[in-house]
């Protein structure tokens, strides 16, 4: 950020009284400007023994598979933005559950709100982030092209969680992946 | 929103291609501004039979009391940002036992995020954003003096569900208060 977007002013990183930290404020109209995490929200939409996925047409991690999320937008809930997410994605209309998973990704000031929910009919198809939308029974799951982790804790955890017929609120904190020592 | 904070150019509102709501746009260098709900974090922090709370030195609701909360920073994880508006309002250290209530505030673009917690010692004092900090039993909690609804209603589950032991997750969607007719 170099400049204030209420006056066009340039702005100064400093740190504000009674603050603790750095932020950007205005050097002529001192208004202060805060950068704060960003939510994921998304669904994980249940039909019968099956689970809804879509294969991304965009970057990143274009081509691998993932459960419809994406950014939360301002005037919805958290269960309208996942219901949002996953008509935008793969044209699917879900009926929300509740709040299954939540990962915590502070290195990319994210948090991942995934629901679980049933999906209300067959109807779908991909929208145009998507190339494609497809039901996957546990033992076809794509469990080496996911797109995210947090997709993958997720499906692993609902699987888990199938078996012994409870569905408890699970959540983590997800640390930058490692670089290949290469 | 009238200035890029990028290129300081004046930026206009129209919908972006692939998109489906309307953002601000630089006309100069085309960066598309995203504006996105904001997490508030915070804690019950617990002691025995007690609950520890704050009264506000601030606004809004200045000399209301509160659970210590507050918005999630870059770089931190949820339970992280709880324990430290803990330790910014109430100088007090805790134990961070799960997520415990999620509220959301569509009207206001806000997401509650609140976790049961034990105060680790009792050594707590008002920080400078707070008049005076206590520990209340149920039947002391100033219930018409309390500053937020998340507040309120995280507090009536704690003693609800205190009373037989088990302490599920609870969320609910806040609507807009009604103005009184005057």
């Amino acid at each position: 950020m170099k400049y204030c977007n209420l006056c066009g002013s340039t702005v100064e990183l400093r740190q504000p009284p009674d603050d603790n930290r750095n932020r950007y404020i205005c050097t002529a109209c001192n208004e202060i400007h805060y950068d704060n995490p960003k939510l994921i929200v998304g669904a994980l939409p249940i039909w019968q023994d099956k689970v809804l996925l879509c294969k991304r047409a965009i970057e990143p991690r274009h081509g691998l598979w993932t459960l419809p999320a994406g950014f939360m937008e301002n005037g919805e809930t958290t269960s309208e933005g996942a219901a949002r997410e996953t008509l935008e994605e793969a044209n699917a209309r879900i009926k929300i559950i509740g709040l299954y998973t939540m990962y915590n990704l502070a290195h990319i000031n994210q948090v991942h709100l995934l629901f679980r929910s049933e999906l209300l009919d067959l109807d779908f198809s991909p929208g145009v982030e998507s190339l494609e939308v497809r039901l996957f029974e546990e033992k076809d799951i794509p469990w080496d092209s996911l797109a995210f982790r947090p997709v993958k804790l997720t499906l692993q955890h609902y699987f888990t969680d199938r078996s012994g017929g409870n569905f408890p609120f699970r959540t983590s904190d997800l640390l930058p992946l490692q670089q290949p020592a290469t």
